[in-house]
C-alpha cells in the first residue's frame, strides 16, 4: 500500500531515511571515541530501539519505569532511566525488571539519583526483594533541572550509594553536556578518586553535543532525536534537511472553505501542540503556511501556493517535534519508496509511569 | 485508596465536582430551553456521557469516527460527528456504524459536511452500503476554520443533500456560536424554506455560548468542557474557581535541587505543552508557579512559598486544557472525598482517525 493511501492522520516513518540517520550517528560517535547510548523517547518502539543497538549503540535510554518493561519484554537488556524513581509502586516495579533484566551476573538496570531519598528508596527496596541497583548520581550542569549542585554533593550522594546495600554506584550523569561543566567534573572526579568512589560510568546527553560530552572525558553520549530529527532540529541545525527527517504525518485536506485556506484533518491530537509556528512544513507545498491548530483541525494559509487545493487531496507534513508526535500515536507505519513495509505499534507510547 | 496514594503522576476526577457540572449546565440549559448535546471530547469516557445523557442531554458529539464507535459499543446512540468523512476507510466504518447504532427506524449517525466532495463521497458509501447517514451543513460564521461562506452556499449544499441517496438532509451547524451570525441564519433559514429543505436541527457549540445559540434561534448547543472545567477557562470565566474543577493531576515531587525550585514528575506527555504559563494551578500551594516543562519534568518555582518541599511529597495540580490533559492518559482514577471509587479506561483517548 502506497503511504497516501492509508488513512489519515498516519504517522509515518521513512526506513531509508531512518537507517541513514541510524548509522550516521553510530559512525560519528566511533569517529569520535565514545560510547553511544541511544535514547528510545523519540520512537518508543522496540523494533527501532533493536535497530540502533545492531548498528552499535552500547545500551538503551528510558524516561519511565514504563518505557522500560516494554523495551525488557522485548528482551533488550542494559537500560538506563535517568530519573529519580519514587514511590512503592514504581520502586517493586524497578527491583522486577532488574531482576528480569539481569545480564549474566550483572544487573543490567541503571537509574539516576539526585538525594539521599532517592538513593534511600532504592536501597531499602532493592534489598527486600534481592536486586541490585545501579545508580549514577545525576548533576546539574547549568541545565537547571534535576540534580545535585556541588561536586562535594556528588561526592557525598556516591559515598551513600556505595555504603548501601542493593545499591552499585556506577558513576556520574548530566544533561545536557555543557563546556561549561568542565571544572566542575575535574573537581568531582578528584574527590570522587580521593574517595576510591568507583567511576565507571560518566553520560552526558543531547543530540548534537557527542563532540562536548568527548571534551568532558564523558564515558557515554545519549542521544535519541536523531533517529527521526524533526523541523525543530533542522531550525537550528545548519546542515540539517527536510531529507534528513524520517517522519511524516500523511493528512487529509477536509476542508477548502476560501481559497487561501484549507483545513487538514491532522490537529493538536495529531501534532501536539507544540508552540512555534508553523506547526510543521507541507512537503508537497513548502510555501503553506500551517499557523494555526485546533484539536481536531490544522489551518494552513495557502495564500502563497499556486497549487488549487481540492478537498479530499492527501499531503505529508513533517512534524515540528518528533518524540511528541510519537506520544500522540498509537502506531506507525514503516514505509520504504512511499510504500508501507510494516506496522510498528508504539509500544511504549503514553507509558505516564 | 486515597489519591495520594496512587503512583504518580494519575490523572483524577472528583466525582462530587463532575457531578455538579453536569447537573448545572443541564439545569442552564433547561432554563434557556435549548436541547444540550454534550461533546465527549473533554472526557473520551463512555461512562460519563452516560451520566451526562442522564442528567439530560438529547445527544452526544464525538469527533473522529474511532471516538464514535467507542461511545456506539457502550450502547450509546444520536451520535453528531460535526467532522468532513473523507476516505473509503472512514467512509465504510462510518456507514457500518450508522448500520449499528440505528435508532429504531431512524439513523442515529449524523456528519457535517461543507463541500461537494464530503456529500458525494458520503451518500456514494450510504448507498452502497445501504445505509442512511444524517448530515448538517457547516456554515462559518466568523470561527474561520471550516464551513460554507455564504447562506447562498449552505442552500445549494442542503440542496444537493436532500436530492443524493443514502443522506438525510437534518439542517446547519457552525462552531463557535456568534451574535454576528444572526443575519446568516435569517438569511440561509429564508432561503431554505422557499426550497422546502427540512431543517430539523441548527447547531451551536462552545461551552458557555449556550445563551447564544439560544439567542440565534438554534434547536440544540455543544457544550464539552464544562463537564471537567480546567484553569484555561477560569481565567476567562469570572464566575469559575478552581473549586469547580473537576480534573486533578497527582504529582511527585521527585527533586529539590535548590530551595527555589522543585521538579515534579509530569512534564509535557503528562500535562501537554500548552504555551501559556503557568502550567497549572498547584491546589496545596497556589503560590508554587509550573514554569516550564520539559516532556517528563515539570519545573516549578517555589521562590513564594513558605513550604518546605520535599522529595516524594505529593501534590495535586489542575491542569490548564482537561481536553488535551485526557487525550495522554489511558486510565482515569474518580474519587469522592479524596478515596479512588473507580478506575475508568479513557476508551476513545488516542483515536486519530
Amino acid at each position: 500500500m502506497h503511504i497516501y493511501d492509508l488513512d489519515t492522520p498516519a504517522l509515518v516513518i521513512d526506513l531509508d531515511v531512518l537507517e541513514r540517520n541510524i548509522a550516521n550517528m553510530a559512525a560519528h560517535c566511533q569517529d569520535l571515541g565514545i560510547a553511544l547510548r541511544v535514547h528510545t523517547k523519540t520512537h518508543k518502539i522496540p523494533e527501532i530501539a533493536r535497530m540502533q543497538l545492531a548498528a552499535g549503540s552500547q545500551g538503551i535510554v528510558c524516561q519511565k519505569v514504563g518505557e522500560a518493561e516494554v523495551m525488557a519484554r522485548a528482551g533488550i537488556r542494559d537500560i538506563l532511566i535517568p530519573y529519580n524513581i519514587l514511590g512503592p509502586q514504581k520502586l517493586r516495579r524497578l527491583t522486577a525488571l532488574a531482576r528480569m533484566a539481569r545480564n549474566g551476573g550483572h544487573s543490567a538496570i541503571t537509574v539516576a539519583a539526585d538525594s539521599e531519598e532517592t538513593v534511600r528508596g532504592l536501597s531499602a527496596q532493592a534489598a527486600a526483594d534481592g536486586a541490585t541497583i545501579r545508580v549514577l548520581v545525576e548533576v546539574d550542569t547549568g541545565g537547571g533541572r534535576c540534580g545535585v549542585q556541588t561536586p562535594e554533593a556528588a561526592r557525598d550522594l556516591g559515598r551513600l550509594v556505595a555504603d548501601l546495600p542493593g545499591l552499585e554506584l556506577a558513576g556520574m550523569m548530566t544533561f545536557p553536556s555543557n563546556p561549561r561543566a568542565q571544572p566542575f567534573f575535574d573537581c568531582a572526579r578528584d574527590l570522587w578518586a580521593r574517595d576510591g568512589l568507583p567511576c565507571e560510568v560518566l553520560s552526558g546527553g543531547g543530540t548534537g553535543l557527542e563532540a562536548v560530552s568527548k571534551e568532558l572525558g564523558f564515558t557515554e553520549h545519549r542521544s535519541g532525536s536523531y533517529a527521526y530529527e524533526g523541523m525543530t532540529r533542522i531550525k537550528t541545525s545548519a546542515d540539517l534537511t527536510p531529507e534528513r527527517c524520517a517522519t511524516r504525518v500523511i493528512v487529509t485536506v477536509v476542508s477548502v472553505p476560501t481559497p487561501d485556506r484549507i483545513i487538514i484533518d491532522g490537529g493538536q491530537k495529531t501534532f501536539e501542540s507544540y508552540p512555534p509556528k508553523p506547526y510543521g512544513l507541507v512537503v508537497e507545498h513548502p510555501a503553506a503556511r500551517i499557523q494555526a491548530m485546533s484539536v481536531e483541525h490544522g489551518h494552513v494559509d495557502v495564500s502563497g501556493c499556486d497549487h488549487r487545493f481540492r478537498v479530499g487531496e492527501k499531503l505529508s507534513v513533517i512534524p515540528l517535534h518528533q518524540g511528541k508526535v510519537t506520544n500522540m500515536h498509537d502506531e506507525v507505519a514503516a514505509a520504504r519508496n512511499g510504500e508501507v513495509v510494516c506496522v510498528w505499534d508504539v509500544a511504549g507510547r503514553g507509558k505516564v509511569r
